[in-house]
C-alpha cells in the first residue's frame, strides 16, 4: 500500500457517511464473529465491518479505501475453507450479506439475476416453480452465498457431470478497486474481448468485487437413481471409477469413501453400507427414464466387472435419499470420533486415485494421525480429513505438516492443490510447488492489472515472489 | 513499442542463426502468402515469415524480438476469420506450422498433448482407433490447426453439448513475450490460482505463444440422428428453438438456415430440404441407443406442436449425411449466387432469434444488398452472409458497415459481438459498443500484464483507448 491507512476512526466517520451508521461495524465484540471463515484456524481482526445496502454504496464504499490505501476483504456467508475472507489486520471487511435479492428470473432463457448475498440452495428454491434448478451443490449450500461460491469457484457432488461455478454463470458485474463497475461476460455462449468471466471465478477476491451475477439453470431431471458398490481394495473402486468413464458414461456424481468413512458413516446415519469394505463408490445417474434405467444397468454391470463385493441400486426416492444421507454425514460422523479434523482439497488425474490415497495411507503413519477419505472420485478431487486433537500440543502443527505434504504429492502426480476450496491463505505455500517464478511473476502481474496498489484482499492466493523462497524454506522444516 | 525495430536484413541474420535460414522467409513473394487469414479483405506484408521446429527455438525467436521491440504475430494454419493473423508490417509472423507432432495420447484419461500446428481433424484421426474424439467442430476443421482454434476459441456445430475449444481443453505450455515457459492449466478439473486457462483461451495471441495444448477426448457417441423441421415462419422456428432447449434437451446440434440459405443449400446438394420453407432446422441428437430414441421422438414431437410444416428423421447414416451435406455446403452454395459474401459471427439470447433476424432483413433492404442466415441456432451464434460484388464500387464498404450494424444489434439485445471467430482487426470497432471505456481500460490492463511494450498481435483485438473516439465517429458515419 502506498498510502499509511488513516486511523479507524476517520475511516468509520467517513464509511458511516456513506452506508448509514447502523452498518459500520467498530466495536471489537461484534467484529468477533467475521474474524475467520470457515477454516477457523486463521484469524484476524479487520479494523472495520462494513455492510453496504447496495451498489452504489460498494462503489462509495470502494472509492473511500482506494482513496486511503485501506485493504478491503470482501466477504459472502463466510463458509469458505482456505481462509480467503479472513480479514487484513489494517483493512475492513466488505460483507455483501445486505446484496441479497433475487432480481429476475428468465425461465425461458434459463437464466437468473441475483445479488452476491443470495444462498447458493435459494436460487435452485426461488425457481423450483419452473422446473429449474442451479446446478454447483457445494456441501455448504444452505449457507454459502452465490458471490462467495464464484470468488472460489465452488464446485460440489454434481459438478462432475454439470460442471463447477465457472460453467455455470454467464455475466458478473464487479467493482473495480477504483470503485468502477464493470460489466463481464454476456448471456451468449461466448463474449467479446479475453475470457475476464473465467479469470474472476475463482480469483478469491483478489480483482475486484462482485456485485451482481447471471447464473445458468437447468432442467431438474426427470429422474435420478443411485448404485452403490463395496469393494475390498482402493484400487478395484479407482479402477472402476476409470471403468464407467472410459465407457463413456458421465455421472451425475461418482463419490468415494474409504473404509474408515463408511464405518463413521454408516454408525452415524444406518444408510445400510457395507462397513466390511475397504471403499465404497456411490454412483448417481439422472436424466431420462430411459438413460437412467440403460446407465444404471450399464454401471451394475461394469461394477460387477471391477470386482464389486456388494451392489445396490435404490428403487425409489427414499432410499436414494437413504444412500446419499451416509455421504452427506461423512463430515458431522467423523467429528464424532475426533475432536478436530482438517478437511483438505486438492485434485488428481482419476488414474492415480489408488496411487494416492496408498501414499496418503503411509504418511498418515509417519505423522502419527488418522485420516478419513470421502471425496469426488469422478473428477478427481480429493476430501482427505486429517484427525487431530487441538488440546494436544503440537497436533494441528503436524496436522498442518501432513496437509501440506498432501498437497505436493497431488501436484507430484499431476494434479492441482485446489479442487474447490481456493487457494486463500490455506494453500499459499504450496503455490510454489505448483507454479514456477515466472508463472507466480505472470499471475502477479495479472493481479496487479486489477489492483496496482495491492488492497483486494492483501496476502491471499499468490505468494509475493520475495516470499517464496520463505515459503520454500518453511516447507523444507515441514518436511524434515 | 518503446524501440525502434532493426533493419529486416539484421534481424532476419539473427533469425537465422537461431531455426536455420530456410525457415525465414524473406523474399517478398515467398511471405506474399501469410498477408492475410481467412478474411482476405484486410492484408499486409509482414517483414519476415519465421518457422521455429521446436519450442526452445519458438523461445529462442521471441527473445530476439522481445530485445528488438519486433512485433510478433503468431499464425497457426491461417484459417481464422477476423483476420487476427493478419501480419503487422513492421514485424514478424511466427509461424506454428512446424510444430505439428501429436505428443501423447492418453485413452484412460482420455487426454491427448498435442502441438499447436496439428489439424483440428487430425487429433480425431489418430485417437479413433481408441473409440474418442476431439469435440470442437469448426467448419474449417480438416484445414485448421489446434492452436488457432485455441487461440480464437473456436466453436463448431456441436458446442451447443460439448462446448467450445475452452471446454475441451485442460492445459496449455506458452511462451510469454519474453521467451520463458509457462505451465497454465492442470489435468483436473480445476487449477491452482487464477484461471488463466480461460484467459488464455481465445486471448488471440496477444497474451503468449500457444506452443503446446491439452485436450480432454469424448467417447464416439453410440448413435446419432438427425431431425430435419421446416417452418412457415422464423418466428415459429425461434420458439421451437428455445421449445427443444426449455425441454431439457441438450441436442448435439441445433442449426437455423433461412429461405435463402434453403433453397441455395438444395439446389447445390439435392439433400432434399423443403424449399418452400422459410425456415428450417436440423437438431442433432447423440449418445446411446435409448437416449438417441426417446429424445428424437420428444423432438418430432415438439416440432409439430410449434408448427412444422414438414418433418424428416435420418433412419441411417447415409440419411444423416445427406441431411447435414445441405448445411455444410451452405457456404459454397451462397458462392455460387454471389461473387462474394461475408460472414458475420455474433451471438444472440435465444429468445431474441426471430426478432434479429427480422431487424437483419430490414436492414439488408436499408443497404440494398442480401443476406443468407444459415447459423448454430441453438447457442444463439448467428453467422449472416452478406452478400456483394467486390468488384461494384462501394459494395464492400456497404457490406461492412451493414456487418457493424448487425453486431450492434446483437449488443443491444443483450448478446455479443462474437460468437467463435474472434475480434482480430474486423471487431475491433465495435468493442466500444460492447465495453465501456473501463472495461476496455481493464482488458488493456490485462494485456500489459502480459505484454508491456505491445509487441505480441499488436493492433487486434482491444482497441486502444485514444482510438475509440475515432471508432464512434467512424460508426457514426456508417450509420448516417
Amino acid at each position: 500500500m502506498s498510502k499509511s491507512p488513516p486511523a479507524r476512526e476517520a475511516l468509520a466517520a467517513r464509511l458511516r457517511a456513506c452506508v448509514g451508521s447502523q452498518y459500520v461495524i467498530e466495536d471489537a465484540e461484534t467484529r468477533r464473529p467475521y474474524e475467520c471463515d470457515g477454516l477457523a484456524m486463521y484469524c484476524e481482526l479487520p479494523q472495520l465491518v462494513v455492510l453496504p445496502g447496495d451498489v452504489a454504496q460498494v462503489q462509495a464504499v470502494m472509492r473511500i479505501c482506494h482513496a486511503c490505501g485501506v485493504p478491503v476483504v470482501a466477504r459472502g456467508h463466510g463458509t469458505g475453507l482456505c481462509a480467503g475472507a479472513m480479514p487484513h489486520p489494517e483493512g475492513i471487511v466488505l460483507s455483501l450479506a445486505r446484496l441479497s435479492a433475487i432480481l429476475a428470473i428468465d425461465p425461458e432463457a434459463r437464466t437468473a439475476r441475483v445479488q452476491p448475498g443470495v444462498r447458493n440452495l435459494a436460487i435452485s428454491e426461488a425457481v423450483a416453480e419452473y422446473g429449474l434448478y442451479y446446478g454447483p451443490d457445494p456441501s455448504s449450500q444452505i449457507a454459502c452465498s452465490i458471490g462467495g461460491n464464484v470468488a472460489e469457484n465452488s464446485g460440489g457432488v454434481h459438478c462432475l457431470k454439470y460442471g463447477l461455478t465457472v460453467h455455470n454463470i454467464l455475466k458478473l458485474e464487479v467493482i473495480s478497486v477504483e470503485g468502477e463497475k464493470l460489466d463481464i461476460g454476456s448471456e451468449g455462449l461466448d463474449s467479446g474481448g479475453m475470457d475476464l468471466l473465467a479469470l474472476f471465478t475463482g480469483s478469491e477476491g483478489l480483482l475486484g468485487v462482485i456485485t451482481e451475477i447471471t447464473v445458468r439453470l437447468l432442467p431438474v431431471p426427470e429422474r435420478a437413481r443411485v448404485v452403490m458398490a463395496g469393494f475390498d481394495t482402493i484400487q478395484a473402486a479407482g479402477d472402476a471409477v476409470g471403468g464407467i468413464i472410459a465407457q463413456g458414461i458421465i455421472p451425475a456424481g461418482l463419490e468415494m469413501m474409504d473404509s474408515h468413512a463408511i464405518v463413521a458413516a454408516e454408525a452415524f446415519a444406518q444408510a445400510g453400507y457395507p462397513v466390511a469394505a475397504k471403499a465404497l463408490l456411490l454412483c448417481e445417474v439422472d436424466g431420462t427414464d430411459a438413460e437412467v434405467q440403460e446407465h444404471s444397468t450399464r454401471i451394475e454391470t461394469l461394477f460387477r466387472q471391477f470386482g464389486a463385493t456388494s451392489i445396490r441400486t435404490s428403487r425409489n426416492e427414499a432410499e436414494r435419499a437413504l444412500l446419499w444421507k451416509g455421504r452427506k454425514s461423512a463430515f458431522p460422523a467423523v467429528g464424532r470420533i475426533s475432536p478436530d479434523y482438517y478437511c483438505m482439497d486438492g485434485t488428481i488425474p482419476r488414474s492415480q486415485l489408488a496411487r494416492v490415497l496408498t501414499e496418503i495411507d503411509r504418511m498418515a503413519t509417519e505423522y502419527g494421525l488418522r485420516v478419513v477419505n470421502v471425496f469426488h472420485a469422478g473428477d478427481g478431487n480429493l476430501h482427505p480429513l486429517i484427525l487431530f486433537d487441538a488440546n494436544v500440543a503440537g497436533e494441528f502443527e503436524r496436522a498442518e505438516a501432513f496437509g501440506g505434504r498432501i498437497l505436493e504429492l497431488c501436484v507430484a502426480v499431476g494434479g492441482c492443490i485446489t479442487g474447490e476450496h481456493g487457494v486463500g491463505i490455506e494453500k499459499i505455500r504450496q503455490m510454489p510447488v505448483q507454479f514456477s517464478p515466472e508463472e507466480l511473476a505472470q499471475l502477479e502481474a495479472v493481479k496487479q492489472a486489477f489492483d496496482p496498489q495491492a488492497t483486494l484482499n492483501p496476502g491471499k492466493g499468490i505468494p509475493l515472489l520475495k516470499r517464496c523462497q520463505e515459503y520454500r524454506t518453511l516447507e523444507g522444516h515441514a518436511h524434515g
